[in-house]
């Protein structure tokens, strides 16, 4: 098995063909653990990403660092997002950093342009070059760094596996989807931070109850409630203008968590439902993993947030005259 | 069946696990239309996109447009290219399209940023906007304007499948895969101009066949032998710096012929072997399809040329900071 014969979730036609089809898996699982609904192979462990962002920041209210630094919605949303560089991200990331004692130069995430084309032109145009506060991944590593510097831990270093920051978030995901993750396969993220392997159903199981807070001790269901309000009230820190993640915690409000992930992994969690979900597109591909995700979420929601995702299911493919000439949707077989 | 159940070929690693797969058909035929070798359904309809431009080029050199505007090596390379959009290229169309009283306005492809970097940077410095010639299948449109001037035909609207430039090429196509094209299913390439689905065993055999001009009258045999040449003596022109065709093409020195499309298709020649091969990776990802096609062409050459595509199975992954987390290599089984 492994990740070789999961079924195909998204097609991208041309006409009235499909030219191409993405596999992939899919769990839903409910706040007890119990798997709703799959497809493909939920039991072959998958590296979460940033799909597990939500999570890897509970240290950061747990430990008390974010009472401390009286952290605002924005911060917090910043800690779980893969944003796009955008000047509001940017500013609060620094300004953060600053009343750490800290600054840009502390990051360890490394630097790469803003996904955002705009921020990407000022940059260019100001004739600066992209720093690590620009890195998608710049408000989780300003949330390590402060929970580091309340606990008292060095701060350099934060990225290593065997840094207390690494181990809180470890352990912290290791209790959310129960599973220890001592054997766990971990490889390096994009960003540099150890990213642990796991079933996608034990990531959905620990997502449901990162919506519900069952089976947690008070504080910690307090944490993760804390985090997902912060998510819905400031869903442009979580990902950014014109973004799927932002479109969806927006239009939901509050009924919907989602998280996107590198190389095709989204993790969503749907807290009236009691049901989290998490989903890796086979070949890691963005364009299928949005697809996947909105036409799986979008039969657990209504009104605004129904609309947007029944609209991402049909996603115009244009040529490079602007000509619609093919979508991508849903293949059809597997959500019958 | 149908692209759903083709095998892996690509595996994308990170630490010690494969963290994606890409899954493709592959069919590698001879000049006389057996199939030798085959990996997935290699029967199943793909659209060639731009990985059959070679063929699509034959109709510039037996129409007698090439003799007659005296193209140089470079003009027909480019009419075979999808090329990065740097200086050479786009001046080279320029004069091309000036000697035949047309100009950029004419062609119909749509504009698009030069893919390569420099030259995209030189533009926006310039605060200039892409234009057509930017367009990677500028000196394809050229090519095809070149044989309408040289016919007398009507040069606006020389991408509709009506257009005696697009007729000319569909019948080629037909004549090279020895298939009937009447009733394939067509959809609109990213440039604008028809393109035909066909089965990768059939694209396969048009490439064995354009390598080595077996059953071809002789006009037809010189034309794809001065296509050979051109794209071999200019390898720049068929792609640009530091693309995988030009380095492949350079390395080779004739003995293959080898060229990239969208959505994951790749096609290649060994004309001493009498074969062709034609590759499609299911889920578009050309990451995948230049590993795929590196790993089953080096079984067919030594020297520089294997030293290369050995070189291209085994892609590190390099994270934000540039540590080497994972490496793109051929999944273990298919080729063994």
């Amino acid at each position: 098995m492994g990740p070789h014969n999961n079924p195909v979730l998204v097609e991208v036609t041309r006409g009235d063909t499909v030219e191409s089809v993405h596999h992939g898996a899919v769990a839903v699982v409910d706040d007890s653990g119990q798997v709703l609904e799959s497809w493909g192979d939920v039991s072959f462990p998958v590296f979460p990403r940033s799909a597990i962002k939500p999570i890897q920041a509970l240290p950061l209210i747990e430990s008390g660092a974010a009472d401390h630094f009286k952290l605002n919605d924005k911060r917090i949303a910043l800690a779980c997002a893969s944003h796009s560089g955008e000047p509001h991200h940017v500013s609060e990331v620094l300004r953060w950093l600053k009343e750490l004692g800290l600054s840009n130069g502390d990051l360890e995430c490394g630097a790469h342009a803003p996904k955002h084309k705009k921020a990407r032109e000022r940059l260019r145009l100001a004739e600066e070059s992209p720093r690590a506060v620009h890195n998608n991944c710049s408000g989780k590593h300003t949330g390590f760094l402060c929970t580091a510097v309340y606990m008292g831990d060095e701060t350099a270093g934060y990225i290593e596996a065997d840094h207390p920051a690494q181990v809180r978030v470890r352990e912290t995901i290791a209790e959310l989807i129960g599973q220890a993750l001592d054997d766990a396969t971990v490889a390096i993220d994009g960003c540099g931070i150890p990213t642990i392997a796991m079933p996608l159903q034990a990531l959905a199981f620990g997502m449901a109850r990162f919506g519900t807070g069952k089976g947690m001790d008070k504080q910690r269901a307090a944490a993760a409630e804390r985090i997902r309000q912060a998510m819905v009230s400031e869903p442009v820190m979580v990902a950014g203008s014109d973004r799927f993640c932002t479109h969806v915690l927006r239009a939901a409000a509050g009924e919907v968590i989602v998280k996107t992930g590198a190389e095709g992994v989204f993790t969503a969690a749907v807290p009236g439902k009691r049901i989290g979900i998490a989903l890796k597109i086979d070949d890691g591909h963005t364009r299928a993993s949005e697809v996947a995700t909105a036409a799986l979420l979008r039969r657990f929601v209504e009104g605004k947030a129904f609309d947007y995702l029944n609209q991402i299911c049909h996603k115009p493919v244009p040529n490079v005259v602007g000509r619609i000439v093919g979508e991508i949707r849903p293949a059809e077989d597997w959500l019958q």
